[in-house]
C-alpha cells in the first residue's frame, strides 16, 4: 500500500473561504475526504502550515515515510530557497500543484523556486490538480 | 462524444528517435494508440507542424469543432506570441503540456507565453501528461 | 495607376469574428471591398498569412510589383527580425498599422522590430488606420 | 461645427527653421494655414509651448472646449507622467502624432508615456500625420 | 502660530471634477476650508502648479516662512530630481502625501525620488492624509 | 466599540533596546499604553512575532475579529508574498506603518509586496505612525 | 564520398539583389556553383527557405542524409529556439555561417540560440565563410 | 567681441544659501561679477530659471544671439530629452558644467541626457567650472 | 571563559545523511563534538532550525549572552532580510559560514543579505570553516 | 611575400598542458610549426602574452609591419576595451580567433568587445581556426 | 615650483597618426611641449602606459612627488577597478580628462569607474582638456 | 615540507601606508615575517604584482611548485576573467582571501569572477585571513 502526502502551504488553510469566486466554497478538509474514497487502495495524509520552516521540517520527516508527496506550497513557490533545497535534500518524488493558473496572474506568481527539484508541475486545474498528482504516483512511479 | 485534438510543435515528430535517453524510446504516434484505446469514449485526434503559422491555423481550425486542445507547442512556447494571440481567440479550453520539466531545463525555456491563456499546466510528467490533460478534459471541464 | 498591396498577420484571419466587442463584428474582405470602392484609381491587392515566412516571402514579392504595402504583422510585429529585413530589402515604403493602441495593451505588445525599417506607424485608429495609410501613399508619397 | 485643436511640446516652435533636412522647410504656422484651408468645416485651434505644466494646463483646458485633441508632446512623449495623466483626466479624445519615425531613432524615443492614454498615435508620416489625424476625428469618431 | 504649508502639483486642480470614483466629488478648495475649521491654531496656506519649476520655486520660498509643508507633487513625483533637489535645500520637514495607494497602481507610480528627502509619506488614506500630515507637524514637530 | 489590531514584525520586539539614535528608547509595550491611554473608546490589542507564517496566521485570526489592522511587518515586508496573500484573504482593512522612512534607506526597503492590498502606507513618522493609522480607522473607516 | 548540405534561411534568396554594396551582386545560386567546382570530391546539396519550420525540418532530414551542414539561418539564428532544438536532435555536425559581421551590427543580431548546439561559427568572412565551413568538413571532421 | 551666455538651472539660484559646505558661501550673482572682471573683452550674460520649458525657450534664444552658451541644467541634466533637443536645434556650440562632481553622487545623477549634445563636460572643478568653459570659448572655438 | 554559539540554518539538520557525497557523512553533533575537544577552553553552544523567524529570535537571544556568533543560516542567507536585521541589531560580531563554495554554485547562492552585517565570511573550506571561524573569535576579536 | 602575425592572448602560453581533453595535447609552438609548413608562401610570425597591455602593444606594432593579424585574445576578449581600440587603431584587417566554440561556454564568454573591430570572428573549430583564419588572408584579402 | 603630472593610457602613444580626423595630427610630445612653454613656472612631467598595472604603479609613485595629477585613462577609464583603487590610495588631487565628449560615443564609454575618486572631469574639449586641468591645479588648488 | 605561496594583487603594496584606519598599519612585508615565524614547517613564498597578466603567469608558475596558493587578487577580483582561467588551468587549490569584509562595501565588489575556481574564500577577517588559508592548507588539505 502505497504512502502519499499532501503537503499544503500559507493561506491554503482558508480554501472554501476566501475568494470563494477563484477557488470555490469546498474546503480542503472536505476535498481531501473525496480523495481518500477516491484512492481506497492508497494511504493518503495532509498536513498544512503558514510557516515556512515547518513546512521544510514536514518535507524532511514526509520524506522518510512516504512514496511521493503532492506540494502546493502557495506564497513560498516563490520566494523559498529552503523549501527548494528540502526537496532536493530528501529521495522521494515530489510534484508541485498550484490550483490556479500562476501564468496567469501577477509576474512574481510565474517564477518556481522549487518546481527545478520536483518531478513536475500540475498548475491551474483546480483542486483536481490535486487528484493527476495522485493519480501520477499511482499509475506511473 | 466529446471531441480532443493534441496538437503537437516543433521536432516533436522525432519523438522516439532523438534523445531516447530523456524522451524515451516510444514514437507519439504509437503512444496516441495507447492514448485511443484508453479513452473508448473520446473523439481523439491527433495532429503535429513543425511550422509556427501552421499551428496557428490548426488551433484557428480545430478550435471549431472540438470540446478541448492538449497543446505541447514545443520551442515556440517560449517564443510564439501567434500562437498565444490564437489560442486567446478560440472559445475552447486549452491545457498545456510538456514532457520535460521545463523548470530544470535552460532559463530560457521556464517562460511560457502561451500558458496564460490556457486553461493550466502540466509538466514534466512524461508522456503520461497527455493523459492526465485528457482525463481533465473528461473529467471536469 | 498605383498598385498598393495591404498584407495581414497571423489571426487576422479572424477579424470579425473574434473578440468583437474589441475589433468589431466585420471580416476584413467585406471592409476590404470597402477601401476598394474608397479607393477606385487604385490597384488595391490583399493578402493574408499566418506564417511568418509566407510574410517575408509575400513582402518580397510585393515588393517587386507595388508603390507602397501597408503591413499588419499582428503577433510577428513583436517577434520577427525576418519579417523586418524583407522590410528593409526591398525598395518600396512600408506602413506599419495595428488596429488596436499596442501602447495600451501588454508590454511585449509595445516594441515593434518591423517599425524601424517602415516609413511609420498608424496605431489604435481601428480599421480606419488602413485607409489613413493608403491615403498617405495617395497623396504625399 | 466641430472643434478640434492641436497642441505642440517643446522645440516644435522652431519647425521650418531647425533641421530642415529632416523637418522640412515650411513652419508650423504656414503648415497649420494649409490645414484651416482644407478643413473649412472644422474649427481648429492650435498652440504650442515649451513648458510640460503649461502643456497640462492647456490639455486640462481645451478638454473642456473641443471634440478632440491631436497632440505632438515632442521630447516631454517620452518622460511626463503629468502629461499622460492630464489625457486620462479629460474627456475627449486625443491622437498622438509624431513627424518623424520614433522607432527609427534613439531608443528613448521609441517609449511613450502618453500614448496608452491616447485613442491611437501616428507616427513618421511628417506633417501629415497631424492631417491623418484631423481626418480620422471628422470622420470616425 | 504656527505656518503650515500645502502645495499641490499637476492635475490636482481638477479634483472633485475628474475620475471622482477614485478621488471623490469634493474640490480641493472646499477641503481646504474643512482644514483650516479645524485647526484654528495654524496659519494653513495653499498653492497648487502644474509646472514643474515653479513647484521647485514654491518649495524654496515656502521652506523660508513656514514650519512645514504638505506636499503632494502628484506626477512629478516619480520624475522630478529638481523637485527632490528643492526638498532638500531648504530647512523645514516636509511631508509626502498621495490620496491613492500609488503601491496598488502602475509600477511608475510606486517609486517616489522625493520621498527620500522628505521627513515621510503617507499615501492612500485619501484626502485625511493632509489631515494626518498636518497633525503630525502639529503634534509632534 | 471597535477592535483594532496592531501587527508587529520581526526584530520589533527589540524596539527601545536596539540603535536607540534612530527609533528612540521608549519599548513598544510601554508605547502601547500611551495609544491606549489616548483612545479609551477603542479595544486596541498588539501582538509581535518573528516568524513569517506566524504573522501569516495572526492576520488571518484578527481579520475576523477586528474592524481594522495597523500592521508593521518590517524586514517581511520587503520579501513576504504569503504576508501579502493573507492580506488579501482577509475582508478588514490594513494600514501598513513604518516607523522609519523607508525611501531614505537601503534600496531593498523601498519596495514593499504587502502595500497593494493594504488601504494606505504611513512612513516615516516614527512610532507615531500607529497613532496617525489608528487615527484613520476611527475617524474616517 | 562525402555529402555536405548548405542550408540557408530567410531573405538569403535576395542575394545579388538586396544591398549589393554589402553583400555583392553574386547570387546565391551562381556562388553555389563556384563551390561545387571547387570541391568536385564532395557530394554538395544547397537549400533555402523563408520559413522557420521548414528549416526544421530541412534539418531533420538532411541530418539523416549528410555527414555535415552548413547553416546561415539569418534572422532566425537570433529568435529560433525550434532551430536550436533540431540542431541538436541530429547527429551530424554543423557549422553556423554568417556573411556579415554580426559583431558590428545592431545589438539583437550578436546574440546567437543556435551556436551552443553548433560545432562553431563562422562570421563576416563574406560568402567565403561557406567555403571556410566545407573546408574543415573536408579536412578535420 | 564675442558673446557668451551662462544658463543655470533648478536650485541654482540657491547658491550660496544652500548646503553651503559643499557649494561655497558665495552667491552666482557676485560670481558673474568676478567673471566680468577676468573677462572685459567678452560680453557676458547670465540667466536662470527653475522652469525646464523656459530653459529651453533660453537656449533657443540664447543660441540666435551669442557666440556659445555655458549651461549648468542642474537636475535636469538627468531627466531632460527636452534639454538635450533644445541643445541640438541651435547652431553655437555649448559646453555643460557641473560645480559638484557628479560622478562622486547618486548613480542617477550620473547619467547626463544633455552632454552628448553638448561640445564637453567640466564636472567637480566648482565654480571655477565656469571659468574653464569661458577660457575654452575665448581661445580656441 | 568565552561563549561562542554557533546557529545552523535550515536543513543543515541533514547533515551526514543528505547528499553526502558533497557534505560528507558525518553529523553536525557529532562534528560539535570535536570542535568542544579541540577548544576546551570555550564555552561552546549549538542551535539549529528551520524556521526563519526562530533564528531572528535565536540570534537576538544569544547576543545577549555570547562573544560571538559562527552563522551558518543556510537557505536564508540568500532571501532573509530579517535575520540581517537581527545581526545588526545585536552588538557581538557574528562570522558568517558556508560549507560549501556559494560562488561555485547556483547564481542565486552567489549573494548574501547578511554577510555585509557579518564581520567576514568564511566559504567553501567545508565544515572546518566552522573551526576558522571560532579560531578568529578566539585569537583576534 | 605576404606578412600575417598571430597574437595570442592570457593562458594559452599552456596549450598542450592544460585541460588536454578539450584543447588537445599539441602544445602552440608545434602547431605553428605545422602553419609555417602549410603556408609556405606566407611570412608567418607568433607572439603571446598573458599581459593584456602588452598585447595593445604587440597589435600596434604589428599592424605597421604586416598584411593581417589573427588575433586569439582569451579571457581579454570579453573585458578589454583597450584591445579592442587597439584594433580600431591599426589600418590592417583582424580576423578573432576563439578554439572552443564560446556560444557553448558561460554566459560571460558569449560577449567580444573586440569582435566589432576585426573583419569576422571563427569560433569552435579548434587549432583549425588559425588554418581558416590565414587561408582567408590569403586568398581573399 | 609646483609638480603636475601628466598619465596618459592605452593607444594614447598613437596620438597625431591614429584617426587623426578625430584627434588631430599632433602627437602628444609636441602638444606637452607647448603646454611646457604656456607653463614655466610649472615642473610639468609626462607618461604612457598600455599596461593597466603599470599604470597603477605610476600613479602610486607620481602620488609621492607631485601636487596634481591630470589622468586620460582612455579604455581603462571603463573597465579598471584597480586604477580607481590607485587614485583613492594617493593623497594628491587627480583630474581626469578626456579628448573626446565620451557622452557622444559608445555607450560602455559613457561610465568612468575612476571619475568617482578624482577631484573632477573634463571630457570633449579635446587636447586643451589637458591645459584646463594644469590651469585649475595652478589657480585654485 | 608543504610549499605554500601568497600572491597579492594591485594596491595591496601600499599595506600599511594607505588607508590606514581600514587596513591597520603594518606592512605585509611585516606581516609576512610574522607568518613565516608562526609556520616554521611551511615553506612560505610572497610575490606581489600591480599589473594583472602578471598575476596570471605567477599563478601558472606557481601552480607548478607549490602545494596551494592563497590569493588575494584585490580590484581584479571583481573583472580578471584571466587570472579566473589561469586558476582553472593550474592542478593545485587556491584559496582567495579579501581583508575587507567584500559584501560591506560598493556593489562591483560583491562579485568575484575567480572564487567559483577556488577552493573557497575568506573575506573581511583582516590580515588574519591570510593565516586561516594557511592553516586550512595545513591540517585538512
Amino acid at each position: 500500500m502505497k504512502n502519499i502526502a499532501i503537503v499544503n502551504g500559507p493561506n491554503l488553510n482558508l480554501l472554501g473561504e476566501r475568494e470563494t469566486s477563484i477557488y470555490g466554497s469546498m474546503s480542503f478538509d472536505d476535498y481531501f475526504k473525496t480523495l481518500q474514497a477516491s484512492f481506497p487502495d492508497l494511504n493518503l495524509s495532509f498536513a498544512q502550515s503558514n510557516v515556512e520552516g515547518e513546512l521544510v521540517s514536514l518535507i524532511q520527516d514526509l520524506g522518510r515515510s512516504n512514496d511521493g508527496i503532492v506540494l502546493n506550497a502557495a506564497a513560498y513557490t516563490h520566494t523559498s530557497v529552503a523549501i527548494a533545497d528540502a526537496i532536493a535534500a530528501i529521495k522521494i518524488p515530489v510534484i508541485e500543484v498550484h490550483i490556479s493558473n500562476i501564468y496567469a496572474r501577477e509576474e512574481f506568481r510565474q517564477t518556481s523556486l522549487s518546481a527545478k527539484n520536483c518531478v513536475g508541475l500540475i498548475s491551474g486545474l483546480g483542486l483536481q490538480g490535486y487528484r493527476h498528482a495522485i493519480n501520477h504516483f499511482t499509475d506511473f512511479s
